[in-house]
């Protein structure tokens, strides 16, 4: 793939650095002299050190035979620019971040996929890890479920029984489906089937059709979890 | 809970979005006035504008009695100072977030929880978004596997059978599972049994042992994907 | 008329000045917080000294109910993202400055009216006065035609003729009118017949299909003119 | 023409962009380093980075060979300093931008032609285009009248009706006269004649003693034109 | 005397100072806040903190009943502006500090008296004083001549001799006349005649048709002067 | 001489250009990069761009075989600062400017010559030019006494006269001297006698016990003259 | 003591700290808007928020009536400009910090107090604490000698041995003297005989004439000690 | 020692002046540029020109061999950090400054040896300077006690005395203890016996139980003396 980074900040950096490692052609526009000269010091990429709001300088990234174009500028109105300026040079794939939610949909108007709101992304994050401490990561399906993965505490009711046991005992409610389990830090995870036995500081992957709450992680997660 | 919040700025502002509407005491600590004003015109908090690098701050904002202090400022140094100065109050869950990552260790070494490197996953969605945009999200289980949300294509394989039928087609392996579907657009998924019909647009949620590879996708996704 | 301006500088205030004398209800909204004062003192209009890039400060500013938004600040990112939010919130008539020539393609994408290129129109005023210096002011209609104020230099060859004696000499060709006449300082321009007679010092309005060439000024301007 | 162009900013490049395209021999000069260098790298002219109200530097710049010099700085008191060092090196023709228009008749008083007040100029246009958007482009002539483009409404009074017509309608006064008609975005426009029939969507070009009153316009614009 | 002081800085506050205290009525145009407040608080003199490049600041202090206006500011661009404008508000006295000697002319031009580069007097008095540090003051008259302050040397020719011996001895050239005698720091200098004597640390004022030359002033200085 | 002056600002830099006419050794002290790259361009001299109040500098500039060293910086402080040190290396001349007239005295106390407070000399030539302008230069004795240069008024009272005449009509008091004649722009000034006529337009040079007071200035100049 | 402080910085503040406490009648003389305005809330003194290098700022804060004035700004060129007006205003007592040792003797020859290059001492400090670790605090007694305190080692050849019988194990030499021995972090050293025995951990005062040598730390420190 | 210094500012260049002229092998980190150059210039060490709170960098200083750190840049969050990445690349000896007493704990927290308050120090100096002038130096011993060094005064009780005849007079408490004698400024302090007698001027290094009370400093110090 033929990928154009615009800017080369906190977002662009690990941007390149994933998209070089995946073997892309990958040119980055940078205004800041300095940071684009410690991009191309560290990637394997061309770097144009010029302001990315110019069709020129787009047209010089090559931008006419780009496969896509991400706008990472730390200012929605660059991005913007930036992302009609891509579009009018046909750039097959346009892809945005955007940090004023109040401007998503000035992105989705003109067409432009969004990344939503990554700094709301980070504080949800945070806000579980202070909540809900023994619920490690966690991905929204739809309008209320959720995937999440959650560490199995030392007394929780689920611990030292099996799928069966569990659904027997009514601890694991129909929309509620364990994925999958990690056990020992080993990094392949266990496909669970009904005789597999649930132990303490398993870290299970749970798909729950009503979220996380209270009455799903009781059976699972330390007491000690509060809101 | 009984919340400190520092920073409020990018990712300090949408926490403290969260944690007020969740019901929370939240005390907010923002250097900048400007900010801090903002943070205080926006939400139903008490915010303090002052340097939470000192001591007395944080015992202004009520430290000795939190349930949680989370660190927000874009200064790794500064996140450090401050979960330090919060141990010394005796906070009992202190979370930061971490930017460089070449810090996590330190962080871990003083017991902090941190929001592993916020940047680099937002790089990840981006990237994503661009190599495999059928992707809707995903969430890493371990080394390997992962659990992603792919929009299911009209030339799909997979769309128009059954799970047995693609079961038995050998669409999926043995290391993937469809968790649940989501269809037109309707908030709460569908639990996918054997005879659950997959069709053309709708959003799986699925499991799958290997990660997001080609091999995976090819099945659900538009042929368009690439890398 | 209802009309937001955003912008208080060197085009924007003047603009303030017109529409606030033409008897329309007039809303500022300024970023810097002294031009803001200044236009506030000034002008008998409401200020909001804001980011007009935040959909609250336009709907502020009454966007629903305005008749037309005119965007001056001389960043044209921030005058695209201002149109875009002005258009997501339904202003009928959306206008702006554009200072990169090569922007003016995005602005017409998104469907808004731009004043073009406005330092490009007074290069050409400045180039005319020195290139043609007896041409005041001009006009171009089409691609070729203009219309042009000159003053009739005392030893013009069409000095002292009256217009059918000009026409019989040949000294206006077919694509040239003289549209109006302007005499003594008098503020009321003469409509020119037949038999009115030119004379030095007369400040002509001119319409000529070739544009403003030496052959057609030659017959009004004083000789001394050169490119 | 030998020329110098004192600021190569805003109005400066255009007009250094005109002048040379022009076959001049043209002189730049510009304080700010930054600027000075991308005029030269983009026009074939000369540049002098300078201090323009510095006697030294006119000399260097040429100017006591110089047909005209040009001074776009956007200060004043700059403007007026340049204009004087160029008088007393007798330079035939010197013209400045004035921004402030309390200053135009210092500018006067000793003998300098000047570009009035540009930005009130584009204020107008950007009224113009809210309160009249039929009306595309005007010039002023003397104190009342003026010579505008108006597009033809598909509504428009004249809009089917030949000239004569139109003038025994008495839709066209005495102090009204169509210099020229556009058609079709055809470049070259048609000189009307009486039988000419004026259709909707031309765009003519109108003389107007009374200048664009809601009168004049009424017979041309759409309706829908307000103030 | 009505007298506009333009500039509260190095030199202007001195001459505010010496102008109120001559009892004169003063009124200081200050763009600077900071100086502004303090001219006011330290003078007994109106002083307006805004920009005299606006005809209307001068209006406000009072420019059309001043008998003068002394334009200090350290830019010459500044000062060519205000005299223009006081010229234009018909102040009947304007003078005006020039830095650049090279703009003396553009202010004889525009009939502005100047103070003649005052830091060129200064330079040359600091030069004196590390020359010729016998001579205390000077002051040049025409091409050559000089009026000079020396101190009289312990060893110096003249100590000890009557004004007629000093003649006859040819101490003192036709071109040389020694003024005025200070002595023992007594304010009144005493007028000299013939039979006065000369001491050792008398301070003379001496007039020399050639200038401060060491032929000059070896006879009164100290043997230690050179160059 | 060897000469070292510190600073090549407004002041230092006519210092440097007196001082290398003049033929001696320069060097300057500067700390400002742009400033010192100038002086070593524009004269003669070696010049040190580093920090004055370093000894090490003062070393490097020669300090211990210096005859002189002439401090120029707008900053008292480091005037003292420099001169403090040249002392310790026993630079036989110190002079420094002084700008505020209350660190007069701390420069005395440390036995530094002084340039007695430029910016109050220079206030007082202007205000003069405003109260006299008949007054064309002066330099005062003592404490009352000054000579000045006076220019004769068309009507003045001791025009066209000798100056016996002028003596026997009690025109000049007993404290008064005429002590040159500059006629017609000649450059050399005529030494008075009895017999010598004064005319309109000679430009004196006079001795005054009493200083430039109306009485004394009446006789020379023009009515106009007033305070 | 009536005390003037110059300067809240780093070193002011706390040194008003202590003057305060020690009941002194403090003024503090500060520069900057913020820090004056910390210093007046936190302590009890009066604040004047100026420049302390003018002689009317000092005489406001009371030099007349000072005891003791002490100079604590960063720039050695503000301390010896305070430090001449503090003695113009006769202070009786005047100590100032110096920051570059050259600076010294100018401090010295003008008869000021100084603290020694409070940088160096602290980097001796640091310095020692890394080469010598078990010793905890010293002070120079004239040029070699030193008093210290040291932590003794567990294996030290001192430990558990009395004052006589080290002294007679020659394990502490002429110039050596123990002064003072502090035991379990109590805060009354006891004052040692001959028969007191020193043990593992204590903390010793010790006076050697030969300052902190490896030759005279061995028999008390831990043998980890390197340089 | 391989030592390496993070700072090279007021703290960190004095202390690689010791460091370097101890013969260690020095490595510094150094974020400003021109420090950087400055300190590469001035001593015989390595210097790095990077953030040293990235592990990269300390790596590339050597961290894994270096014997000890010492971080003195003015920012305890830095310091803080750079001491736990040190700790993390097990650095033996690891010490700080800490600027904000507060702070002082977080150190110590996670084991980092510290520089107590450095600017605390400095102005007890300065405090001790002007409220008890006779005593030069001082060291606190444990909680009250203090060794001191004081110059004896002229008339103080002691001076003329034998260390027996002040014992028996009552003038040396059981808790004093006159450690050693500086006299005539010769670098070797004599060691004081019964028989030694006290001079004026006599500079003593005195050890006190009780601190330096008037009560002690009474029997040595010039009566000036008061607090």
């Amino acid at each position: 793939m033929y990928l154009i980074v615009v800017g080369a900040g906190d977002i662009g950096t690990p941007l390149v650095d994933l998209a070089t490692a995946g073997g892309n052609e990958v040119v980055v526009i940078e205004r800041d002299a300095e940071r684009a000269e410690r991009a191309s010091r560290q990637y394997d990429c061309l770097v144009i050190n010029d302001d990315a709001t110019s069709k020129e300088t787009l047209q010089d990234a090559g931008a006419e035979r780009a496969d896509a174009l991400i706008s990472t500028t730390d200012q929605d109105a660059t991005n913007v620019m930036v992302c009609l300026l891509a579009q009018e040079l046909s750039v097959p794939n346009i892809v945005s971040v955007v940090h004023n939610p109040e401007h998503m949909n000035v992105f989705e108007q003109i067409g432009v996929n969004t990344m939503q709101n990554p700094q709301s992304l980070i504080a949800e994050y945070l806000y579980r890890a202070v909540s809900r401490p023994s619920v490690v990561d966690f991905m929204h399906i739809g309008e209320e479920a959720e995937v999440f993965e959650i560490t199995v505490g030392p007394d929780a009711p689920i611990a030292g029984r099996t799928l069966r046991e569990a659904d027997e005992a009514d601890l694991i409610g129909g929309q509620t489906l364990i994925v999958a389990i990690e056990r020992d830090g080993e990094g392949t995870p266990i496909t669970p089937r009904g005789n597999t036995r649930i132990e303490a500081d398993d870290l299970l992957t749970v798909y729950s059709g009503q979220g996380v709450t209270p009455e799903v992680t009781d059976v699972f997660g330390s007491s000690g979890d509060g809101e």
